[in-house]
């Protein structure tokens, strides 16, 4: 009975999850989508055309996920969701999805008043609304976590989750506010989102310490558990990236599905009927699609090795995630850009985009390995033993980490100092990692079964076992 | 530990499932961005120029939901997933991303002997890489469900695995042999995919009586736990789901993003820098946003509280809530029409989209209520105690179940009779659903608490708790 009511309420945040990442990540596609002339430099392109709306895809990112971390601290508290909890998180994913309209019309006129205010009303609304699960759920604590029904203050905890929702609100007031007189200062409330979770800890220290302790704010409610310093549980962080890492496999299938498939006139005029010749003609785009689907799905089997090990994660860790997502994120950027320029010499375009695509990549996976660096700062809070240094899985978690900068450094090099190098080769080159990867794992497993040896030299374990004990940790 | 490896096996079949899901229900784009005049009849457009594209997405939405439940037959033997079963899932996840692509081309040129073949090659690599997991599982008991490693005819269950998983490659071979004799055949092979677990079945008991018990086929895998009769559990059709409902939620706004966000120079010379009169030329648009986003939440929330009522699932049910999602995918085409026509008068136009809106609505929902009645027939295996006639949410379930279904078809009848209904008003009547819900909820919990009074006048017991308890019920 009760177990039935934490899945109830875990199926509502899984689904949450989903489109909190699919919001954040579809962001790419008006950067994707934008209409780049074969015979342009590609390098003034990006800095001049593209440069700006990546910065707000980064942005947008960001907002989003922090949204999202705050709406995963307020229902971590909730264990049984009733229909109101329910109706109104649906009013919340109601306007999270419009986030994205919102931002783009200021990333296009930031200037405009009217833009600033109506992603400053979103914000305030989602505030509000967050709000109001938070005081329905204090009025009905038999919905709440066990663990803070039994606080014995749970008003502090109560105004410390108020706080929390309402931060990003006070900030879009003060931003909307200012809108009128001059959009500099919105902008700085604005960007002040991005340290919400900060101001939120802050705040509550000055306000408890102002008021002489009349309202307390009490952070206790993420101390529990896995997770601390406001942090996120682990599996919510795994919901996310997976919704991301899913959504971007599937953008760029979109993009072949509604440009690439001839129509039958051009068919019947162009090709004279002859589907292969006019299937050949766009072969450049399969490549480059099962080669960034290759990329994309080694970084998930990337993080889903390393949050395995992890046995918690800190804001600092989240952060790296949710930069690797952002830059994942732009991999259909690079898949557009690598199928454009895949026979073209103008201004070495073709290199560029090569270039770019390794920029990316490298990001994405510099960042996954900075959230096991930080980790291993404090391992014996963060990762499980097999990977902690001298822990049997350590250097193989650590290779795997190393691929992406490594081979991503590499490919760019080449790219700068030869022009041996095409977009085919590139492409099938990512097609080539899952083979080094499967290398990697015979090799582990080769060492595993040596050490084994060595250390029980007698007891001749049946190998099948040796190589299971393995598999499990990796 | 042992729990630490069923998360990893878990969170690989939950990132499976957002790409099955999403690749699903993208297929409605092609249907959704086809180009409508806006001074056509639309009537006749739908019939000519969208039923054909609509048959397509509906049949290629049934092909990607039975390759996902054979995935989950295949995964759920599966409690270890070691780094060969994942990369081997990650290229299952490469092809089915690309079946998109296959079965576009076969649609548009459905006559074409390539185009057959292409889309059949997926199937059958599709069949090989999932019968090299099982031929790879089976050498590694260690990573298998204890339930399966333990039973008596290993070999039988891995054969009935293997015959599961290729029977769609056999299907597709037979249609590739033969599309460049008549294509006709070949679609009678394809269609038969969709019959495939029962074909399945079938087979595996024709192979085991024509071979005398030599080559045994067994069943019992799928007997185990929660499924039953080759079929899913309950939580991984409530994350296939969740991934349809939050794609299309987020579809939506995806075109909004791309197409209602002026350009600075239309800005500029078409309104004058008025950004209020800009966005005020696509008011509608955001009125049917909001209006689609209340019938994809309240729908999943729907589904959400019957979900959470059933114990297992048939594959009846599986089929009802199949449909049920697939006109769930029609949503954005839905929201297309009735945003394309909110002004004209040419053919009655407006009120054709109303009408195709009302048929998707009442379509999605009924087959809900399918579901419901479906597991009516056998309430002591499919229905918790408070969901079976008398118990004492029945009613509550069964009223939201035809919430929908009424609806949409006054609407319906409504638009058939009269010329006052507007496209605006259609959406007014959308978002005003979620406050009948509410109304429903209050009344739940009146009723509610006046039978615990009759039933324990002494008793008094605390208010809060009776609505507690209905709550955790709903």
């Amino acid at each position: 009975m009760a177990d039935d009511h934490v899945q109830s309420s875990g199926r509502m945040q899984a689904y949450s999850d989903a489109i909190f990442s699919i919001v954040a990540t579809i962001m790419i596609l008006p950067v994707a989508h934008t209409e780049i002339p074969k015979d342009k430099n590609l390098r003034e392109v990006i800095f001049y055309q593209l440069l700006p709306k990546i910065l707000i895809y980064i942005l947008s990112f960001f907002v989003v996920a922090i949204s999202w971390s705050a709406h995963v601290w307020l229902f971590q508290i909730i264990r049984h969701a009733d229909d109101v909890t329910t109706l109104l998180n649906l009013l919340i994913m109601m306007i999270i999805t419009f986030l994205p309209f919102t931002f783009t019309l200021m990333g296009t006129f930031p200037e405009f008043v009217l833009a600033i205010v109506l992603f400053s009303v979103c914000i305030i609304v989602l505030g509000l609304v967050q709000a109001l699960v938070v005081l329905h759920v204090f009025r009905n604590p038999q919905t709440m976590e066990e663990s803070i029904r039994n606080s014995e203050n749970m008003t502090a905890v109560r105004n410390a989750l108020l706080l929390r929702v309402l931060v990003n609100a006070i900030l879009c007031t003060f931003a909307a506010v200012f809108a009128p007189v001059t959009s500099v200062i919105s902008y700085v409330f604005l960007v002040m989102i991005l340290f919400s979770p900060n101001i939120a800890v802050q705040l509550s220290k000055l306000i408890s310490k102002c008021s002489g302790g009349r309202f307390q704010m009490s952070q206790e409610v993420v101390r529990r558990g896995k997770s601390y310093e406001m942090e996120v549980n682990k599996e919510r962080v795994e919901c996310y990236s997976d919704g991301v890492f899913a959504i971007v496999a599937t953008l760029i299938i979109l993009d072949i599905c509604e440009k690439d498939i001839p129509s039958r006139t051009a068919l019947k005029y162009e090709y004279k009927n002859d589907l292969v010749a006019a299937l050949d003609h766009d072969s450049s785009v399969f490549l480059a699609y099962f080669g960034t689907f290759a990329t994309v799905g080694l970084l998930w089997y990337i993080h889903h090795s390393l949050y395995h090990h992890l046995q918690r994660t800190s804001r600092l860790m989240t952060m790296f995630n949710n930069f690797s997502l952002a830059m994942i994120g732009g991999m259909p950027l690079a898949f557009k850009l690598t199928s454009l320029y895949n026979d073209t010499d103008f201004y070495n375009n073709e290199r560029v985009a090569i270039q770019l695509s390794c920029v990316i990549m490298f990001l994405a996976s510099i960042s996954q390995l900075a959230i096991f660096v930080t980790a291993l700062f404090r391992p014996e809070q963060d990762l499980t033993d097999s990977v902690k240094v001298g822990g049997q899985s350590h250097y193989y978690l650590l290779v795997k980490l190393l691929v992406y900068p490594t081979v991503s450094i590499i490919i760019y090099i080449i790219s700068l100092t030869s022009d041996v190098l095409s977009v085919e080769s590139f492409h099938v080159a990512q097609l080539g990692t899952p083979v080094l990867f499967f290398i990697l794992w015979l090799i582990a497993v080769k060492i595993q079964r040596n050490v084994q040896e060595v250390l029980n030299p007698e007891e001749h374990p049946p190998i099948q076992e040796g190589i299971n004990n393995e598999n499990q940790r990796m």
